[in-house]
Formats: C-alpha cells, structure tokens, sequence
C-alpha cells in the first residue's frame, strides 16, 4: 500500500510516466480493513473518497476556516466554476476540528494554528489523497505572518523553511527519540509564484527564508505576551540575527508542511502575507480592513498560478489529442 | 504592572490576604497604552475588560469550540443560572481562531489542538484576567486523550504532565534558546476532582501522569498515519515504558498548560477522558454515540466541583456576614 521509493505498486505500473502519485509510507496501512479519517470525520468505508476526491489536482490549506471559505468562493469564480446558488458545503461537517471545501480540482482545507494542528491535518490528508488514488498533486499553504524589514502587506513565498536557530530542519520526537527532518520546498514552484506576482502587478513579492515557531509571543521574541524576560535589545538583535541569515517572515506551520509534502512527493509552496513588520511592533494595529486586503493576497497569488496551470494542461491536452488524431496520416 | 513574586502593586494592596491576583510577569506590558488581543478580538481600548470578566473566577478550556459551547449550557443548567431563551453568545465572534462563552462566574474557551494553538489562546486569556483585575481564578482544562491500561471512558486527572521522553518539563525556545519550565498542577485539585467523581458514582476517575506530544501519529506512537517506520513491536514497547513510568493517558495541550498557570500562579488541572486503549488499537472506531457520552464525563466531573466550590463559597460568605452582624453584640 506504501508506493515510496523501493516500493512496487500494480496501480503505479499502469500510470503514465509523467504521473506522480501521493505517497505514504507506512507499510501498517496495508493490514487495515478501514482506515478513519477522525479529524475530517471520514473514512474508507463509509465514504467513497475516489468518488468524492479522485480529480484533486490543487490542495490550499490556511490556518482559518472562514479564509479557506472565503478562498473555494474565489477560485470558483476565478475557474468560472462557480454556480450562484452553490452553498459550498464544508465536507467536513460532522467536526468542528478542520472545515474542508471542494470545487473541480481544488480542495480548500483549514488547519488550525501551530505545527502539531497542522501535522495532524496533513496525515490525514496525505491518507485522503492516497486512497482516492489522486496524481499531480500540488499543495499550498496561504498564511500569514510577521515580516522582518518588509514593508507590511509584502508576500513572502518561502524559499526554506527554519527553526528558531535559522536552520532548515524540523525535529520531531518519534519513540522518544528526537528524528531530525529537512524541510526543503519545490524552489521551481516558487519562482512561478514569484512570476505570477509580476504578472498581476497588484503587490510586491518576495522569495526568503521563513522562521517558523512553536510560539507566537515568546517564541517569536514579542515584547507584549503574558511572560516576557528579555529586553527589547534582546528582540531587535535577535530579529537582526534572523534577517541577517536569510529569515522574512516569521509563522508557525510552514516547516511540518514542508517536511510532511516532501515526504510525499506533494510539490509543495507556503505563500505568506507579512501583516507587520515586526522589528517596528509586535501588535496588528491596522485596521480589519486592511488586515483582510492583506489576507487576500496569498489568495489572489495562488489563485492566478492554478488558473494559469490549467490553461498549460488543457492546451497540453488539446496537443496531445492533435497529434493523436493527426498521428495516422503522418 | 506585572504583580509577580518581587513587584508590588497598589491594586493589591487593597485585597484581602486571602485573594489571589492572575499574574502577568511581563514589564513592557506598563508601557502600552492599549493591549490588542488579537486571537480573541477583544482590547483594553475597544472592550471594558473589568466590566466583562471582573467576576470570572472559573475558567475551563478544551480543543472544540462546539464542546465550550456545550459546557457552558451544562454548567449554566448546574448552577441554575439558565435562561430559555439565551443563546450564550460567542464573545469572540468577530474571530474563527477560538470561541468564548461566560455565563455567571464561568468562562469557557476553546483552544484548538496542540501546544502551539493552546499557548496563544493562554497568553490571551492571562492578559485578559489580569486586565479585568480578576481574583482567585481556578482553571480547568477538559479533553479528550487516548489511554493505557485503563477502559476506554475512564477520566484521567493529571498528576504531572510528562514530555515524550517521560519527563515534567516544557521545552520552550525563546530568543533560539531552550528554556526549561515546570508542569506541576495543583495536587489539591486533583484529590478535591477525585473526591467528586466518587461523590458523583458515574463513572471512573484515576490521578496518573499524562503525556503530552507535538504530534497525534508519530509522535504518539500510532500505526496508522500518513507515515511509520516502527514496528507495532516498537509501539508496544514505549507504551509499555511510558505506562511504567506512570502515564495513564496521552494528549497535546497539557505541559504549556501547567506550565503557564503555574507561571500566572492560576490553580490548575487538566481532565481529560480516554477514548480508545491504545495498547489495543490506534484507531478511534466506537459510535459516534459512545464518543459523545465519553466527552460529556469531564464536563460533569468540573461542572460538580464548580458547584460544590460555589456553594462552600456562599457559605462562608454567610457565615461572614453573620459574624460581622453578631460581632457588636458579643
């Protein structure tokens, strides 16, 4: 059941070469006669999820319900997709730990915050994607994040993703044991978002380095949480180490998303907005509107790349068709 | 404005001895003119904070904002303090991060899952008790766990939350160095909750360690993610180690927990329930039903001690008051 790399499966040999399919690695799965989905309240038996999921080609996830809403709502309109009477229901009704939203080949999943909510979700979504049998999946994180010498509302796409030491690794404890991990990014992936963002023409882009934490007050050197022991010396010369190694924006999920896809050959971009700049403050003072126009543009980015993807694939398709069809009278 | 262990504060001087104020131990917060919280949508500038909450002196807090919901209409119902046609509104309304609810002296919060979700929630809800000048405030944590070897629905109360290596400590990176901190919880609590469990006679209630994890799969030795390089051999060995260290049950959000009351000197303790055994399964596949009964159990089990706590209040608030009347005649 787990077609990783020195693994073999019948569905891989029937695939075309170009396709990629979603790993696992788990050879446990095999023996399972269900497998539930508990945080999306799905499962193998009671849900046909090659039915429901088999077309997926886009997955977006963000911390926020209401975002990720408010996202299916705009691809579908951006894809032409969209049916004024749609309700856009949350597939993942029946719990309240993650919503879940679907339009074509775009799924649109909330996480929660920070590293262990996030981690929960994409096993269970890798689980999701294997069992639809999906291909050529790539994935998204659109988030946002506190920005170092960025003016705010800059987007950041994360070049790597690093710890709170500046390096790019996540380590996770597995048995008890601290098991290190690399959290590289599709850097081609990348570059396209870098290109839509000039293309649109809207707000300026950046590729850097993303510091991601396990907290958002002490962790993130914010002079304003409940504890604070250190001066602010100590944050700016702290955020000046960060900015000096590379690090643009600070949040708090983008190193298990980025280890997790790896692991399952997902390509994989974490798309930021910097609602702040956090050597200037550490408090999100402008206003909601302004903080909503900030939160659409990791939206309006990725949007425009799908968008763009498809158009690629359909002509790729209509290529091909031609020189099927045109192949006899050569 | 911090009124920890060395700094003294007017406000203090004019309570009672036997008050406890929520403790801040933050310097810069003296500094602000207003206090954002942004993950509640709440302010010191927006919100009248004392007038809101001043009277807060039960908080209870758990990952599902549908369970707080569900707690606050139970505990209102407890304390007779329901009214028909309330709606018990979210406070947090403006914000899908958590959700709020009060009704009399009880708040109730949802966290989200893991340390990081549960960490913002608290450095929030600490500012917020401190800025509403809150005094003798108990805080309760309800959840759901997995257990080891103890039947599924038995409520464990938390002795000492453990790390994955068996330890009481949190691991905390401030400024990219660990910092070490306690997760002692309240002992008396623990005994006066067990008190009420055989007062009550519903179901079973152990005190036992519980450990807390980064991650709900590899990180608790689950054989059914996404990923697995384990044998169920390994599985069976760790848990059996983690069960002769003195753990009885398994979640996310219980260190920083202790951790940060201890530090805001709240008196603490963490109820969670056992779902599933988990030295004889990983997967969550009793009905809806049984899981449903199951999350009510430490619902009940603080709503009992809530009540109890506000009665022997009431009580010596009576007999106080006697003794003040009867004090010019003896």
């Amino acid at each position: 059941m787990a077609p990783g790399p020195g693994f073999s499966d019948e569905k891989n040999e029937t695939l075309c070469e170009s396709e990629s399919t979603v790993y696992v690695h788990n050879p446990h799965l095999d023996g399972m006669k269900d497998d539930i989905l508990y945080h999306f309240n799905l499962g193998t038996s009671t849900h046909n999820l090659p039915a429901m999921f088999g077309d997926v080609k886009f997955v977006c996830v963000g911390g926020s319900p209401w975002r990720m809403k408010s996202f299916i709502e705009y691809i579908a309109g951006e894809l032409s997709l969209e049916d004024p009477k749609a309700e856009y229901p949350n597939i993942c009704a029946g719990t309240d730990r993650y919503a879940m939203y679907k339009i074509g080949p775009v799924l649109s999943v909330s996480h929660g915050m920070g590293i262990p909510s996030i981690a929960i979700m994409l096993h269970e979504l890798i689980k999701l994607l294997y069992h639809a049998r999906c291909t050529d999946v790539t994935i998204f994180r659109i988030g946002t994040s506190g920005g170092l010498g960025l003016e705010p509302g800059t987007v950041v796409v994360t070049k790597q993703s690093v710890d709170a030491t500046f390096l790019p690794r996540l380590e996770q404890v597995i048995l008890g044991n601290t098991v290190v991990r690399s959290t590289d990014l599709d850097q081609g992936l990348a570059e396209e978002l870098l290109q839509c963002s000039k293309d649109l023409g809207q707000f300026e882009t950046v590729i850097g380095n993303t510091m991601c934490t396990m907290d958002f007050y002490e962790g993130q050197a914010r002079l304003d949480g409940a504890f604070c022991s250190y001066t602010e010396k100590d944050k700016q010369d702290y955020l000046t180490k960060a900015y000096e190694s590379g690090v643009r924006n600070i949040e708090m999920e983008s190193s298990v998303f980025a280890a997790m896809c790896k692991l399952s050959a997902l390509k994989a971009a974490v798309v930021c907005v910097t609602l702040l700049d956090r050597q200037k403050g550490d408090q999100l003072i402008s206003s909601h509107e302004v903080l909503h126009s900030y939160q659409q543009r990791p939206q309006i980015l990725v949007g425009h790349l799908i968008k763009k993807m498809l158009q690629t694939s359909a002509s790729v398709a209509v290529l091909d068709k031609k020189t099927v069809l045109q192949a006899p009278t050569t």
